[in-house]
């Protein structure tokens, strides 16, 4: 419908929209029938976009593939844990490891490359979408058995070792014993479970990699990407891959970001908090470089349990908020409502009405005209003296150990509730792995740091021997990288740092009573509670009734120039608030705004080194007010204003000041 | 065993019963071996029936086949959604398109129709046994094919169209390609769940065809009938047939009706409010021909979680409402319970003591009576003049639906909620499908009217043009018949009738605390609200507080003679109640007593056009009173005595007044 | 690793520990590859223990297999429900008609026994481990058929009969139609189903007994056992094997008691009763013989949803009790915590930290010296009065039949109900099966004896007649022992005994409002309730309220020199207490305590006839006092000092005392 697309045209404009993601299920439009290629739309739209002076991110489309192609070649088909290959349907349902796949992917994207990427409009590439899931074919299987003989250096009993099979008589003697897990077979050896996830995670990143070789062979100038996703309904990272290994291969990392704001249960506050979490992490993974919001939603989903437009605001301030924590662009997903299928209903910027008059357009276009005037803010960044370590093999252990509350072990929701402390004050924080570098921060916290990988428990003591502030919380130290347990006493190779002896994990129902004191004042213990013996540590706040009275609940270790502090207990968010708001003024660590911050106000930081700017959102249902720094004269970066004294941030909005 | 067999007739006598159905399950005793057939005991009780006056209503004995023809014939089994055929096992577990199946049964019917077409017992054939279910073995897969040719009149691009294949890269180049829904295989694309639906509806439909052509060959006039079902617990029709298609191949319907009564959660008052939709909308299948109750425990069923009996009165007051709502008959499931089995708990005449000196035998046999004595209303009807538009293919849409609240959409609950305040006054109403004839009533009530099928906007406006009064909510008129949204504004085709352009809608959290003020009264609103546009409509009701303070919530639009109304709201019943109760005022709707009605009574009607049967049903825990009109003569139709002014109706009672 | 060998029986000494179970899951250890076997591992290990003077009770390892097992033979495999055989994985997993896995079996046992027979060490076979389970395979529906044609006389008719096929077309006419039940083929045939039932239990128990077949061969007089199981998070036996039937085949009686100590939900005083009603049961099985806990934790388990730790002194309360009950041994599962696998975080003697120094080591060592305290204990056993009469067979048939409230049947909540009446008084109870001697009992509790075996009827009726007092609930009499109804009136073949005639059973909802009313005082009833005809019988309670307003509840038939009780409803706990406190009164049973027992208090007793020794367990969470009789001396057993007077026992602590 040509005219339709004069129309999205006009409306481009009108809405402040200036990059679009194209072909991202494109592929049965390109190639109708097997080795037929037609790009004759794809070059009209580029086309026309470059004289726009729009800029492209175009997708290689193996995110969901032609019909002929599963019906030739059936062995592109997922199959799943139980052992049954799917069917034709739906998206992301490819076996990564099918060299028949691999081939027509390649076929594709080296003639995308050869095609466009001298295109004026390109401005990067997009690869395939939103990557996940996971295949158990034989292919696969073969793929899996030679990773483990990669990893156990072609000897079978390293891995018997690791995944400790003598335990109910599971030791392989040969390698084709060795099968993925399954809900009917193997699933309780979690050192197997563990290398699985690696192996799926791995072979992902080698699928992609796959992708961009022919891309990169025409140009390797042209920056690529893949889209992120998250976790919900909560809010944290997508678990299936491990991001900090993926985020290498990649130029830029892009995220598809759909809170679920206004839902049944949590505060806009504490899930604003979740999302800067993630977007924290986000910009960690490649060093504090600025990252794109490829999928947002200008109004609503369609896939939630119940699926609530976002409040009057609610939409720019979700995206000034992603630019606060280092966005440099906020990309829609979807442009225009398709009449038919699965996401009709989910938000666009164009409706099935067609036109401008919505509010959903009106408020897209007054954001991209604001996010225009933000230009000088793109590539700036921020650099945290805090850190909170977040680590996806870390968490896959945890979800899959047998222990603790089973039903839901916490890990994020733990790393998340450190973190919402630092949000409060104003205090930027970066979300790293157990991998990252911990020598540039002040302070490093590492909640349930379960798996202790080699030379981390050297690399931490190293940070805190030099002056660092390490904090711990309980069931670290448990386990080294193949989910073996230490010997010798929890938490294992952190003992001695943090001198204590967790000698018991004791796992709480609601409303169980037991409570903290610290300092002179008490909170509520919940979800779990350590039995811990303070060796060396000095004991600074202890639990209160039943077996656990007057035993260390809160330690510390002063070793060398530094602090590691041991929380033996997981408790109630105010508990962490208290803790780092007098860490905080004691290691005088840098607050955005030294100013107190009413609840429901995030203040976050971009600055190139000279100009700061500094974002004050609003997250609650109330005006709020914020007195500026005396000293300081600010600017109100949207409209060029000078602001000083006491600010007032409305309901759900925000200003972004600039000095 | 001849002794409880001649027990039997004699229990049969004693609890006022006369008609029977019988040989539903019979496959296995008729035809023991393949080839094989015996007749000898079914002759028998169909003489000995007839000699004692009763009437046979005789099932065809499809519904669950003997385990010789699951071995025999393996194709005869139903394949599952997961490709998995079925072993031999339960009933209604056989595939509609076999046409191994489709013979035996032909054989089967044939030998029936022989010999008993003429029997002095035979008062109706009754066809294999509550319809349901689906299979997509390949058999069905290539018939599925062939329906779709024969829908896209072998254009495989126009089901491409229909379906929006483009999206997700799914678009077929091969018929072949096409294959049912499947939860590992394609299950997101909802034009083709909807034809799906519309084929395994449509091949129910043929099997049903096929079976009651030898029949109609020995002797047409012999009438013919399935039984149709309900939906529990929540009650409401069965949603698995498209039962307006399938009620034009009846000649008289017939259904089973196991109302939830005392279930936790609903008031008996409303559960028998959606009673009385569910028997309004099957007596409106044929234009308002009276139907029959096939089956109705006198006491309990076995298969709710929890099985609770019926309170005194109960069971007699369900069965009059039944009559009161068009039934014409009232047999039970079951007469006898079986020693063994599954259903050896479900209530019956006649339990495992096996006397009538049971509560549940004497209820029957004091029922039996009083239906004796209402003989003179058989064959009346009532010709309302409001409908609600309840419509099965819109169900199925909305269901399937990405979208609104994903666990429950809640379309019959709107439906039966606006029903209700009818059924409040006394006012009788039809409940017809979309394609039903709307010019023969004052008032259309059309909720959530998300599909709108090619004429019918058309209809509607023809019908609002000439007088009527048509109400309309939101979620209307978004899509078309193969489920592709209409462009430029919501309701569609609505939009000009309406006089509004509903822009958005949003899906609430309970607890929201929206509310819609009109006419000075404030009601709580509930599950969705619409930003309505009234453009040429007239605001007669306003949202409260949040983003939709003061836009339109409740619009008018005068139409030539006619209005149509806009409710952009879910709300509270009493919304509704006030409402149709003001519009009934003005509109001077006929209430079928000209009196105050109280919560908790149900007044309904049949007439003959010179009888008027007044049905008084009392639902709620005490007894009420309502004061008869002075100007008219009443006569107690069970008793024959004059009755006049006010009446009292105890707890769980009933009165039936003719004039 | 030798040196942790070493220090392991360096710690068993300091634990008071002195017996070990071993090789449980040791095949693969065993035998690495088919046909070469090296117990080198093992000798050295029972070499050792036999230098300690430790004794070893010796497992089978075919709870689990090697993988290589799996891989060369698949058919030992089980097959599951959905007729998909399972791949290699997890333990428990082997079919037990597979003639391969049998033979491979034997040669493994016909080893153990050549080589370890007389071994000093050795006091015990343990055969394999917690079995349980099912296999689908062919080999399996080929023994059901088997097994059928021997219980139905290889005449299919009578098979048609017993399991009602008429019903529902379900007819058989060759043996191999049938196919054990299946979620996508038969289920609802419950005369099926409990056949099956017992195949699987009849084939596990041949299974075992083919396992012991070489052992005996070698030396007869070694005791052999299998560890029983319990039930869980709901305390109760282990469901899936007649218990009864297999422990005739067992020398000894052991099981592994996980008790769900401070669950949600449920007080710890109503948990230890159902322990109670478990350990009694357990005792009961060979006639009051002394029985072994073969597996305990002794901190926490990991299985469970949420893994708390037992509470200060509810380690040894368990385990004392345990020996109350009849146990003349408690071991560990587990000894020492493997570094990896499924079982890492089950509690252990020995946890990861490897040291005598934690809070459990610490227990563990106390209670073994406690344990060896009470050694004249061992042997020792109770007389009770009482007997609550608590049927496999019958529990499966309860919890199939469709019926009553579908969600759950609540049986094992019924017996322990009234159970735990007794157990509040100090009146020792034995838990029998339906075919247990009733002779040697003052009273008979039998609540909801649904079915009813050959001659079970008649030998209550005998004990009620010689002046047993028989207690009988709801729900009983329904069935014969093939599911089949009682024709004429519940309770069937106990109707002239209890003298009541029970016409209907309803289900109630939660805040039904149902009231039972006896002897001046009124109690809730909760679930269910029947309308009884008192005919020979005395009413001594009524209902109030409703339709059952003045209807019997509690009546009781004096036949003879007995009586029979009849509770026409399930009613709140107190309700049993007052009735069984009174009827201990007029009955002049013995409690083994002449005083008022507090709650949360247990007294138990275990007697070779001389010595009693009255167990005093305070299961709630304050002290608790006792006055004991002022006539008799009591001396404390773990002390040896003399106890008059008022003792006082803390929280979850308890004192022994012998007299």
């Amino acid at each position: 419908m040509p005219e339709i697309i004069e129309e999205d045209y006009r409306l481009m404009k009108l809405a402040n929209t200036n990059t679009f993601s194209l072909n991202i299920f494109g592929w049965s439009a390109i190639e109708r029938t097997e080795g037929e290629f037609d790009f004759g739309w794809l070059d009209k739209i580029m086309d026309r976009l470059a004289e726009e002076g729009s800029h492209v991110i175009l997708a290689t489309p193996s995110g969901a593939r032609p019909a002929w192609l599963s019906q030739t070649y059936p062995e592109v088909l997922r199959v799943e844990k139980n052992r049954v290959r799917n069917l034709h349907g739906l998206r992301h349902n490819h076996c990564f490891t099918s060299p028949v796949y691999r081939e027509k992917v390649r076929i594709m994207n080296e003639k995308l490359a050869e095609r466009y990427a001298n295109h004026p409009s390109l401005i990067m590439w997009h690869i395939s979408n939103e990557y996940g899931g996971e295949c158990h074919c034989d292919l696969c299987q073969d793929a899996f058995r030679t990773w483990l003989k990669e990893k156990y250096n072609n000897d079978l009993e390293q891995l018997n070792q690791a995944w400790w099979t003598g335990f109910w008589s599971h030791r392989f003697n040969d390698w084709s014993q060795v099968e993925s897990p399954a809900p009917h077979g193997e699933n309780m050896v979690h050192g197997m479970n563990l290398d699985w996830r690696r192996f799926v995670s791995d072979q992902t990143i080698d699928f992609y990699k796959h992708e961009i070789a022919p891309l990169r062979a025409v140009d390797p100038s042209i920056p690529v990407t893949t889209n992120f996703m998250g976790n919900y309904p909560h809010m944290r990272p997508f678990l299936g891959i491990d991001y900090n290994k993926f985020a290498k291969e990649m130029d830029i990392v892009t995220w598809d970001s759909y809170p679920p704001w206004h839902i049944e249960g949590q505060t806009t506050t504490k899930l604003a908090s979740d999302v800067g979490f993630v977007h924290d992490l986000y910009r960690s993974l490649k060093d504090g470089q600025p990252f794109l919001i490829m999928e947002n939603t200008p109004s609503l989903v369609n896939w939630h349990d119940i699926n609530k437009t976002k409040e009057e605001g609610v939409h720019a301030l979700s995206a000034i908020q992603a630019v606060a924590h280092g966005a440099d662009s906020i990309l829609y997903f979807q442009w225009r409502q398709g009449r038919g299928a699965s996401e009709k209903f989910h938000g666009a910027v164009v409706d099935h009405s067609g036109t401008e008059h919505t509010r959903v357009f009106q408020e897209v276009a007054r954001l991209g005209d604001e996010l225009n005037k933000l230009q000088p803010v793109a590539g700036t960044s921020v650099a945290p003296e805090v850190a909170v370590v977040f680590d996806f093999e870390n968490n896959w252990a945890i979800d899959d150990a047998q222990a603790l509350n089973n039903i839901n072990k916490k890990y994020s929701e733990q790393c998340q509730a450190h973190y919402h402390s630092f949000w409060k004050q104003g205090i930027p924080v970066d979300v790293i792995s157990m991998e990252g570098d911990f020598s540039k921060y002040k302070v490093l916290v590492g909640p349930m740091l379960y798996m202790i990988k080699p030379g981390v428990a050297e690399r931490i003591e190293a940070f805190v021997k030099a002056g660092g502030t390490f904090i711990a919380t309980y069931w670290s130290g448990i386990v080294n990288e193949n989910d073996l347990c230490f010997l010798g006493g929890f938490p294992g190779p952190l003992k001695n740092l943090l001198g204590v002896w967790a000698e018991e994990i004791d796992s709480l129902y609601p409303e169980h009573g037991i409570k903290v004191s610290t300092a002179g004042r008490t909170y509520n213990v919940t979800d779990y509670c350590e039995r811990v013996h303070a060796n060396e540590a000095e004991v600074l706040g202890t639990f209160e009734s039943g077996g656990y009275d007057k035993r260390p609940a809160l330690t510390v270790n002063q070793v060398e120039a530094g602090k590691a502090y041991y929380m033996a207990s997981s408790n109630e968010q105010r508990f962490y608030d208290d803790f780092y708001s007098e860490l905080a003024t004691e290691l005088s660590l840098t607050r955005i705004l030294d100013a107190a911050i009413p609840g429901g106000v995030s203040v976050q930081k971009r600055t190139d080194g000279e100009t700061d700017y500094v974002f004050v959102m609003n997250f609650s249902e109330e005006a709020q007010q914020v007195e500026l720094e005396s000293n300081i004269q600010y600017i109100n970066a949207l409209t060029g204003t000078a602001r000083s004294g006491i600010i007032t941030v409305e309901a759900y909005n925000y200003m972004i000041l600039s000095k």
